[in-house]
């Protein structure tokens, strides 16, 4: 059953621009706030009650992650806006979950927007917008709900692994996005996967009617993807142009290096599409071959039987004069010639290569 | 029935530059003006008899909104024009209600013309045209007829709602054509909607020989859409590069963000122009699908009984010398024959998976 | 039946580079030359019998409108080039009927071909070119035949209504392109009511064979109509980039306008291919829809009768041992299992909607 | 049957770069050198024996033309190449018959490849490259082999027709590339008389088995065609951009008009190929109502005979007791009732439109 | 069988970024140094035991060489990489086989990573990566495994051909991209020949089912080089527009060489993927005119022996008053009704051109 694909993008209708109204279902989960707080030399993480705990990191000169889950927690994330001082549009955007991918430069911060995506359990692919707020010494995150791709991030920074306790921000927020770009290789494996069993199955002819309706969910899933992934590359395009002195210029070698993988996903996905359309293709031949097989069944059995059942009909006509009925061997003659042109009929079919 | 699609796009052959005449159909409402003048202090709301009763707000410092209905009464936009000093191919423009969607800059205004689009009573798309005058404190609005989608913009006004009463002109702009463009939201989702039946019932493989007639007439609509839509992405782009003195930076912001939604928008366009040629494929291969069923059961009948004819039609041959007639189960044994035959086409056809 | 479509673009094969030939079919009209020279107050209208007569208007300072039909008369042409100081290349395209529209801007005056659209009393579309050069004071336009859509043009500079009287050549030069470019709407129009008629006709189901021949037909038409409009459009993009000093700020305005309709038009140009495209792809599918009814009666028929003729085959045999025969019943029997067999065959059908 | 299509682009593998090696077949004709040195007052012409006889003309101020036909006489070519000094790779591209066409900017000279277009006897479209090397007042020109479009170029040389006399050796090479390109005009006439003769005969319906090949053909010749000719638009307007010292100002607008030649021809190319895949579709249609045709008789006289057959066979059924058999107008009605379902049977095929 | 197209492109989940880890198959050969040191005088070649022994070879102004075989060596690859003090991402980018071709320039070397094809033993495509670091006065490279295409590339070095010996590092890292470009016409050539195969057996109608999936490996195939052939096009585009001091001048119009190389060969990609597009549709119009054919049989079959099993059926009816039964010549008149009804019938589908 296709499922809904156009999201209201705002506000109810008429609305005044700027309100900040949560567009997910309002079923969503409780509010999960958590902050890092660290330096090369030390790290502070907190899990906190309400968001005006997380208030105190701001002053600090120590490169600040405070992550909210649960966008339907509207007031809370009206407090934190308005703590870092954050243009209402941006607030507006955080919580339209129908957002687009897009970065958007603001005086003194960056304001991201993007997407997860990940497959649940039903094997559908599920896309869920995270937003990020990149400060001087602060990196804000917003997500719909508990749960994401950050575990990995969060440990190397607890254990101070890799670069990223020696680094500002701007690293901070490359680790983020790194790590959501990631899986969507997972997810286009997947992808992947689906597309080359289903080639399988049309290889080896096991196609019933269904198959067109499941090359149509695949497009499907293509267009959502690519939805997701390729205004990201555009977004990245600009970082790398655009001189914002929030990015330094050193760390712009790894946003880089972030662009290339999306380049990478993107050339797998639109050969995905290409494929999908062969796919499409070689559906519409192999039922075109199936229609002349059947046709060639109902053509050698008739050819065949219809002159013979001719043949047999001549000999049942009941006109008195009909010498050939009382020949001794009329009947078997008869015989004879049918065989002939029952043999004559399947060399010619077998000659035609239709047996 | 297809509707005519070309409008003329301009005053009569061969009339000079400039005229100003209406093209919309002459059985077109009576006028409607309406005035707003507002200061962050205060507000006047005026319905206007004659369009000379709005020049008295040219003078003053507040913020001025006329919006016009009714553009067969080319006259009285004329003397508006003269008043605002609005250049002729501006008031040509107006009242020809087949321009593309577009922004042209003079000196002293930027003009605007933009598309509304609503679904009417018997669920076709309308595209009624909208235009705007922008200048230092006056937005000028013409509508084809009364009845819009301002309303809230209104309300913000006299109630002092949102931040519109304490920001310029440029900004009362902003929300008019937020207005508009949120509307589009409503009429691409009753799109995607019929879009969606429809795929279900192709899904079903309930396709009548309609189906091809409803896809044309989607894909139309689309087109349709597409027309009004896109065109006003580029114009937004515009607003964004021209730096022009009549939108100031803090502004732009703004305007910015009904570029998000358009791009928005647009992309579902585009996706459900995808999906309809999806569809249309789709439709084909159930065409195809079924006409390889009906040759099934046409070979299955033909192929089993035609032979089983031709065996009775030997023994219904009169020759004299037939022995097996004069066999004591020779019936019997035809009719096992022939069952045998039924039997083993049955089991053939099945192996084939015909069954 | 198909006509020539490629035209050799320039002098027999070897002729030197500037060498002026006429192209066009020699058996072409008389040569008509008529001039206009007006200033705000005066105008002068004169039929002229050789170009020379045309030459005293180069010293006036007043605006001069000079118009050659005849494109045949290589020799008048050339020396009307000489005396305005023309490049042999411009002399030589203007009598290539086969060129593209263009602009070429030499020092001191401006080159433009361009084509006017109309449809002959055949209903085949007839592209003439015409061409034009922009000087100070003057304009020079060349057309293969007489009879032209500027008419208009002409009353207003004789009566000085509109703008034109006050205006310089570049503005003259403004209102002779807007008059062609007008015509094109009615062109686009009747192509537009063809393609109508046609899906009207392909709705109703009356496709005979000839079908793909007129869809065929319509997309010709529009790619020479394309061929005509689209160089012209980045012609006027190229007039509004370049600062010449023959087209004066405040007449620019007047070309963006003509640039907006040629916009308009192509939209329509475009939108009418996809619709051809689509056509063919609705003729496809009610050829396959006709196939598959041919289908359904054939099966029907045989289906039914095939299997009843196997059964009267049965009792038409003549074996000596036949109990069935000598029932009292057995007719009767045969054929109300033949009713039998008959409707349920029936009802089979009907269920699976053949019926 | 087809032929090779990808030709190794350069030397043998491992060969170091900038080796001269001939790439085409070795069984090329002799060697043909011919060159003219004038001026406006005199023209010198000369057949040489061998290349050094060329090297006099070097230090003239006189414009030279060196003209060498045969590639394979590599050592020659490389002499000449030391002798003016091009670099190793220019040699190298010279005699690589793979070449595509190009220019390529060097300090003294510019160096330029293209392709000259002719049908030969067999009417297969024949490429065959020929480079030029412009310098200050010399034109180098390489082809593969004797026999060229050069000889109205030749003409003009000698007999001091047109300019060319008058003008240096960047005009010259402007009239050696025009010769070139109005051949293109005389191919892709051909090949339009190829499509509309194919056109034709699809629209009389004769279409056998072949078309699918033609068609075929056809699209690899437009192929053909366009990789020669494209390249050269792009290579014209470089000319156009670059301010090269050798190409003046004023011969620049005689190479604009070979580029709006080239313009011309891609077009109808452009059209050819357009109109080959309306053709592939309109066959694949004519296919289908031929398919139609097929079946529409097939299911005619199935249907109709089919029941009479089945009403014949019950009265050849052998029961004792059929009352009907006895009736005296027994066979007359059977008759009567056969010719009656004949005829409502061909009444509703008429009313289908099926006859 | 469909194989594996889409590789992790990067370490495993959550490792930190700049974690140098092998992503090809662990079971790889084993590790094979070589170093080249050579100026125009001298050339030492060395085979190393383990990547100490090539750093004595930094500090020599003399062109160094140094090729690393075996992309599992991972803690080797580092060392090289601290010695030569190359970006951690460089080291990530080098072992990571999944890389898209590109280019990035750093502070003091160029890093660059390309693809090498060729075809093994089962005429698959291989495509091997290969990556190259060129700095002031040396060149790294580094190869999955052992067996390359740079066999000339040593002898040119180590005998002085060519003008590698008196060159920069710029033209070494020169020889090395051309050595892999040539090897990319050898797989063109490969890839070509296959499609003229193909549709030489299409052209003869030997076209059974396997076909649309010989079109799709095919497909498949091009994808594969197109991947690995077009990014490197935009990487030389790159060398050529930026001005790096690591190539010199005179060296670009050496990489330009190959640029137009990568052109010729993307051309030729590009018109076989035509190809088979139009091999597709061949093979789809081949199946619909065997359906025709098959059906063709069908039909005059059945057309004509139906009636003429009508007719004997009329004659075997059992009614008493049967007069035709009588007649003496009744039985020879049906005889010859029937073959001039057959003679009729072979005459007509004759006609339609049907036999």
């Amino acid at each position: 059953m296709p499922r809904k694909r156009v999201y209201r993008s705002k506000k109810k209708l008429g609305q005044a621009p700027g309100s900040v109204v949560y567009t997910g279902e309002r079923s969503k989960p409780k509010l999960v706030l958590e902050a890092f707080d660290y330096t090369k030399q030390s790290c502070t993480e907190k899990e906190l009650q309400n968001i005006e705990e997380s208030f105190e990191f701001k002053q600090t000169a120590s490169v600040t992650w405070i992550n909210v889950n649960g966008l339907n927690y509207v007031s809370e994330i009206e407090k934190l806006g308005q703590h870092y001082e954050l243009h209402p549009l941006v607030l507006e955007d955080i919580v339209n979950i129908a957002q687009r991918p897009k970065i958007d430069e603001y005086e003194n911060y960056l304001f991201i927007v993007l997407k997860m995506l990940y497959y649940d359990k039903s094997q559908n692919i599920v896309s869920e917008q995270v937003s990020f707020v990149l400060g001087k010494n602060y990196v804000l995150s917003f997500q719909e709900a508990e749960g994401d791709v950050f575990d990995t991030v969060r440990d190397r920074i607890r254990y101070a692994k890799g670069r990223v306790r020696n680094m500002q921000s701007d690293y901070l927020l490359y680790t983020l996005i790194d790590a959501i770009v990631d899986h969507y290789f997972g997810v286009i494996e997947i992808l992947g996967d689906k597309i080359e069993d289903f080639e399988t199955e049309i290889f080896a002819g096991n196609v019933n009617e269904d198959a067109s309706r499941n090359i149509q969910e695949l497009k499907r899933e293509i267009l959502r993807v690519r939805r997701a992934i390729f205004p990201l590359r555009e977004m990245l395009n600009r970082i790398d142009k655009n001189e914002t002195a929030l990015i330094q210029r050193k760390t712009l070698t790894y946003y880089r290096d972030i662009y290339d993988h999306l380049i990478q996903v993107s050339e797998n996905i639109d050969i995905y599409r290409e494929m999908i359309w062969s796919l499409m293709d070689m559906y519409m031949t192999s039922i075109s071959n199936k229609m002349n097989e059947v046709m060639k069944v109902l053509t050698i059995m008739a050819s065949i039987f219809i002159p013979l059942t001719f043949i047999a009909g001549v000999y049942g006509m009941n006109f008195q004069n009909m010498p050939e009925l009382h020949y001794k061997y009329g009947y078997h003659t008869v015989w004879a010639v049918m065989v002939l042109i029952f043999v004559a009929l399947l060399y010619y079919f077998k000659r035609k290569k239709w047996l």
